[in-house]
Order: C-alpha cells, then structure tokens, then sequence
C-alpha cells in the first residue's frame, strides 16, 4: 500500500487517536500546573517576520528555519520558538497588565533539523514566563513549577533532577581571571560534559587556564550565587528542594540567558536534558528598540522528549495509560432492536448526551449482535436497548453482561447517571 | 509607540490573555459536544505537500495558498483546511478502526487572502467527519452536532437556523432537463442568492431554462431528497426539528460534495454563512489512487465568524462573559506580611496548589497594602495572611472584607476548600 501521496513531510507527525490523547494528556498537564501556579495563557502566531528572529538570535538559528517570501514578498518564517513573539506582544501591551505578568503558551513550533528520535521538524512547546520580576523569587516560581509539571506527569525524584546555576558565578569567574570575552568563554562550559578533556584543555589554554583549575571552580559549592542560595531555600520550604542541584556546568548555549539557568535532566540518561529555561533581562529592550525594559525567566518543554521520557519510565507510562482508558469514545451505547423504533432510540441518545454522556448509536439498520459488539468496540460501560416496548428499556452492564429494566414512568437519565459515577455497583438482574 | 518590529503580519493574531481565553471557550465547547457524540481527536501537519492539495481541489484554491520551496526543495503549503489531510490519514490507517469512523480536529489553517471583517490569514477550524457511513443518518447526526455546538455557544433557535439540501435533487433536475454538466449548473445555484436576477436570467437561457422554472422547483418542497426527509425526522425525534430547513438554493460551492450539504446561517444577516458541511463521498478515492474508498460526511465552523456572531448575540455574548469570569488568574492570594515568615508563606502556596487551587503571591519583598493590591487584580476572592503569627494564618474574603484566624491545629486546606465551593458562605469576624 506504499504511496508517496500517503505520506506526511518528513519530520511531521500526524497524531492518530492515541498519538492525539497522549498531546491531550500533555496539555492538561502543563495547563493544570500552570493555572495552579496563576499563570495565563496566550498565544501567537504560528508565522512571524523573519526580521523577528534575527533580532534575537546570534548566528546558529537563520539555517535551521522554516523561512520563505510569502505572496506579498515578505520575508517570513514558521516561528522555532515563541520567546521572541512573547517579547513582541508583551512590548505592545504591557502597559494594560499588572506586574509581574505571570504568562504561559502550548502549541506548535517549525525547525528545519535533520529528523530523527527525539527531533521532529514540527513540535508542540509550553513556554511559561514570568516579566517584570527581577529577584530570585521569580526564577524559583518557574523552577517549582517544572517541578511540579515533572510531577504531574507521574515523574519522581528517581526519575529526574533539575540543574541550575547562574551565569553570574561565571561572570564573577571571568572579572576575577581578567577574561573580557566572558560569551566566549561561557560556550566552553557549556560544552564542559560533551567535550573530551583534550579539546576542554586547548580551549582553556587560550586563557591560561588549566582544566583541574575550572573543575575546582565547578565543584566548589561555594561558588553558588547568592540568587542560588536563595533559590534552593524557597524550593526546600515548598517541599522541593530534593529535586533541585547546584550545576555550574550549566550555562544554557544562547547568548541572550542573563543570569539563572536550568535543565531538567533524565537521571538515567544523565546526558539528556528533558527541558529548561533562564533569566533573560534584556530581550524585551532588544526587541522592543528600547521602548520597553522588563526583566524576565522563562521555561520551555518540547513534547517529543517528554513523550518518549514518559513511556521509558514504567510508573509515568503507567500514569498515562490508566487516563488514556479513561478516555473511551462512549460511554453508553443505544442499540436499536427494532429499526421501527429508530426514532424513539434517537430521542434517548440526544436525551443522555444533553446530560453530558458520551453516546453512541449504529447509524443505520445493523443485526443486534453485531450492534452490540460495536458498542463494546466503542469502549461503552453501558448498552441502552431500545425496541418495541419502547418507551421500556433495557439497560446492559457490558462488562458484567447483567441487564435490567427501565420501566417508563421511571427516570432513565437519573438512574443511567447513578450507574455512570458508581463503581460498578451491581445492576439487578 | 508605532514600532514596525512590534506588528505581527497582516492578517495574523496575537492572542492577548482575553482573546486566548476566549478561544478556550470555543475549543471547550467544541470538544465538549464532539466527545458526548462519540467523535475522537486527531490532529494533521500543519504543512503538507502542495501535491495533496492540488489532487483534492478545483482551481480556485492554489491562488490563496501560503505555499513555498522547503530548504529541501520540497514545494509544501500551509494547510488550507483539513479534509485533504484527513483523507490522507485515513486511507493509510482506516484497517485499523472500526467503522463508522467518528473523528474530530481543532487547529489552525491559513489562507492568503485579503485580510478583512471575518476573514484572517490564519483561523482556527473545528473538523468534524463521520467516515464509512453512507446513510443520511450520518448526515443526521453530524447535522445535530452542528445544531448542538450553536446551542452550547448559547445561541437559540431565534439566532440560526440550519439551511440543508441534496445535491440529488439538483442532479435528478439535470438528468429531467437533459443537462449534462451538472457541475457547471450547480455554480449558477451556489450564487443564485448572490446574483442579480439578470445575470441569473443570462446563465439560465444556455441551458433554456427560465429563472420562474427553476424558481418553481427551488420552492417545492416535493424536491427534497427522500435522505433530507428522513434526515428532517431524525432530527424532529432529537427535539431538534425546529432548526432545521430545506433550502435547495445551498449546494456549496466545492466541486468534492455527493449529496446533503448544510450550512448554519446567522438569521439577523440571512446571507452569512457561519459554518457548513456536507456528503463528499469520492474524496478518499481520490486522494488514496483508489487503494481506500470510504463515504464521508463532514462538518467545520472557523473561529472568526463565529466569535463575531457570539460578540453580536447579546445572550451568547452574556453566557461568554460570566465563563470568562470564572477565569481568574487566581482563586487565593497569599501575602507574606512579615518578610521573615517568607519560607512559610511558600509552604502555604505549595499545599494550596496541591490541592488544586490557583494561588498567587509575591514574589519579592512588598509592602502588604501593595501585595492586597496585587491580590484583588488577580482575581482572587479570599486573601491568607503570613506573618510573625504563623503558623496561625489570617483569611480575608476580599469581597466582603470579612477576615477569620486559622489556628495552627485546624486544616487551613479543608476550610479553604469549603470556602472556595460555598456559595460565599458567611466568615466569621
């Protein structure tokens, strides 16, 4: 059955059912969360000026886009992240919101990348941010709630650990060792754990620095900045402070991050970051001409990585597959028995739904049997059989197969709810 | 202000927090009625190969088309709609479900066209098709949807009123009159509302018809097919009779429909069309090269109209505006009246959030006449003082100003639950 005009682009997902719930699931998650945590949503377009994003980023992003003239020779592009367009937005409107503005986003992101696991072409993101708040306290709200979005997911402190430091430790590094090109130097560390010793060593050599020199900078706790400290404390009197770790190996590669950065990191694949985020003071007055100046730290999470994170760890994948059967297309199901009482079984399933259940019915002439193994398909708790002594029902427990009777001058729709909200109590028979 | 990086591209929104909310309030309404029908969600690529376009559409499409050489020379379009995508999907994993297929899909198109009133060059669509049903029952039940999905908005039956008809009747007319390109006559009905008499007088004379002729026919109801009266019953049985015409002047323009089509029309302006759908019976046919062949039934409304039409609509607008209320950021606010029970003051924001609630506080050190400020502007309704006490705490209803002490060994969390599902009961001084 191969062919070409079946196929999606490369590194573009078509999400079937299952693939559409498992997003669904990801985005209560992180809507649950961050409604908790007061934030609200917004959103922006999926297609922005490419002017936009070359404001923001230094030279790594323009091969990686989606970027083309649009029928009225604009220069535009797929947005690759949203921070940019946030920048943009909150520079317009500020001005009609209380600060600080505590603001989340879900939706989708384009990046030209060579596709392959856990890189697709197409992506869904969740950014959360807060601007207009310089302290430490603001970086800790958003590390608290990457926590609880890990722990929402059904993660725990087996399965994940965020590292974080804060640029300003190197900063101080670098004052210290008269290093006045402190962004170049920031792209070794970044690299510190990829790199083998060798080229860590050549690099630091141009600035006379030996290796054991920068690793017991790293590995000297004292070396936290303060904004840390206080960081680490708020988590711990939130309940969170088994879940956070000082890393000044942490730099985050852009240059625009001004002061704490973190990741959360897979525990068993310690090289693999799930997610992350920083302190960007200066990106609004970037992009804004200087109109507006807002300090800011964001947070960002793919769902591909979390995707996969989840279904290698058996307690989250667990989590998720006990929603996911919660999620059956009906709840009840209405047979017809006699096609001549059609009209009548209608009447109930449009009564059932206007209740709230999820019903479904055969929609045309269909043997009982094979109506009643449609209803199972459909992953109904409940078949309502409706037939000639019809306004009588006949309610089945389609798990227990145990039927009973609904006499007319009964209420269906009462009873029918009893049956839906309770554990299964036993039907009479 | 005026700032060019500041604007997003013609024809592209921003969602500021209100608009975001209220295009919640459509995706919520949308999967609302679509679960309780028994209809399951998927999702498409946002870009697709043009080719897929080009074999579903006439001519007409391409113009508006946001389509573009990808980085690897691939000519690839923003989805325009989703009907092509769905086919394509479906005729690769129908083997997998079970038929009739009930499947929805919220997401953004895009079309290049003239940005105006009700028009945006980027929209959000609800998608709705019934796969593998040929029966008019089908058509009944993605008809009663779109009835549902008005009521749910908080519409009646004094706002809009369903407009069906069946391509049969038209084509039983032809076959009557000798008339071969029933496609091209199809066109002259599409406009027979939009055009002046004479150029419908013009058109008609080629086929030697006279506009009183077929004037006759559009009026008499014999004309409706026997599935838009078996249709009109099904819907009468639902208690949904009442929204529902027959109009034999609406086939739809697209050349890809078999059979029924309908169209929502808002009542105060008869001529605008606020959603639509229809039989298209050949489409997977088309766009699988014959390897699938599914009759389909489909449905879809785009956000932009139908948000105009609520903000037009005094009682929809009202339902919209006591939703949007519930919205607030925030449900408890926590001020940390003393700067040295901070840590405490976090404690009682994580044991809040846990429990569910939205809580919002302060992220830095803030006078407490300032941070009830920032209470009352987040919405919250209750206020839980930290300070030299704790963990005795104080509750302050930011309504009534009412205020209660919690002492240290009752639940703070049961009362503040019991607070946050009362009615607003009374607190006591």
């Amino acid at each position: 059955m191969a062919n070409k005009n079946f196929s999606s682009l490369p590194g573009f997902r078509d999400f079937k059912p299952r693939d559409c719930a498992i997003r669904n699931y990801l985005f209560d998650a992180w809507r649950s969360v961050a409604t908790r945590y007061g934030f609200i949503e917004y959103e922006v377009p999926m297609l922005e000026p490419t002017e936009l994003y070359m404001k923001k980023t230094g030279d790594e992003l323009p091969t990686q886009l989606f970027r083309f003239e649009d029928q009225g020779k604009r220069d535009v592009t797929l947005r690759p992240e949203i921070t940019a367009s946030l920048a943009r937005i909150v520079s317009d409107v500020q001005r009609d919101y209380p600060k600080p503005m505590k603001w989340f986003e879900i939706g989708q992101c384009f990046r030209y990348e060579k596709p392959q696991a856990g890189r697709t072409r197409e992506f869904i993101q969740f950014n959360a941010d807060i601007i207009g708040e310089a302290g430490a306290g603001a970086d800790a709200e958003l590390i608290a709630l990457s926590i609880d979005t890990m722990l929402e997911l059904g993660f725990t402190g087996a399965d994940f650990v965020i590292r974080a430091s804060d640029r300003a430790s190197w900063l101080q590094f670098c004052e210290g060792r008269g290093i006045t090109d402190a962004g170049a130097f920031l792209q070794i560390i970044d690299k510190w754990e990829r790199d083998p010793s060798e080229a860590r060593v050549k690099k630091l050599a141009e600035y006379d620095l030996t290796e054991e020199e920068v690793t017991a900078f790293i590995e000297n706790t004292d070396n936290a900045s303060d904004e840390f400290k206080q960081i680490e404390a708020d988590l711990t009197a939130r309940g969170l402070g088994e879940y956070i770790e000082l890393d000044l190996t942490i730099v985050r590669g852009l240059a625009y991050y001004t002061g704490t950065v973190f990741e959360i990191f897979d525990k068993a694949k310690s090289m693999r970051a799930i997610a992350g985020g920083g302190r960007y003071d200066d990106l609004i007055k970037v992009i804004s001409n200087g109109s507006a100046d807002l300090p800011c730290t964001g947070f960002a999470m793919g769902d591909v990585v979390i995707r996969n994170f989840i279904e290698e760890t058996p307690h989250a994948l667990m989590q998720l597959e006990a929603w996911l059967q919660r999620q059956t297309p009906c709840e009840v199901y209405v047979i017809v028995a006699d096609e001549d009482q059609r009209l009548g079984a209608l009447k109930t399933v449009a009564e059932l739904r206007n209740k709230g259940t999820r019903v479904g019915y055969t929609m045309s002439k269909l043997k009982m049997q094979k109506q009643f193994q449609k209803a199972e398909q459909s992953g109904a708790r409940y078949a309502i059989v409706v037939g000639n002594e019809y306004p009588e029902l006949t309610l089945r427990n389609l798990e227990t197969r145990g039927e009973e009777k609904i006499h007319p001058n009964s209420d269906m729709l009462a009873i029918m709810q009893t049956r839906l909200s309770g554990d299964d109590g036993p039907i009479i028979c």
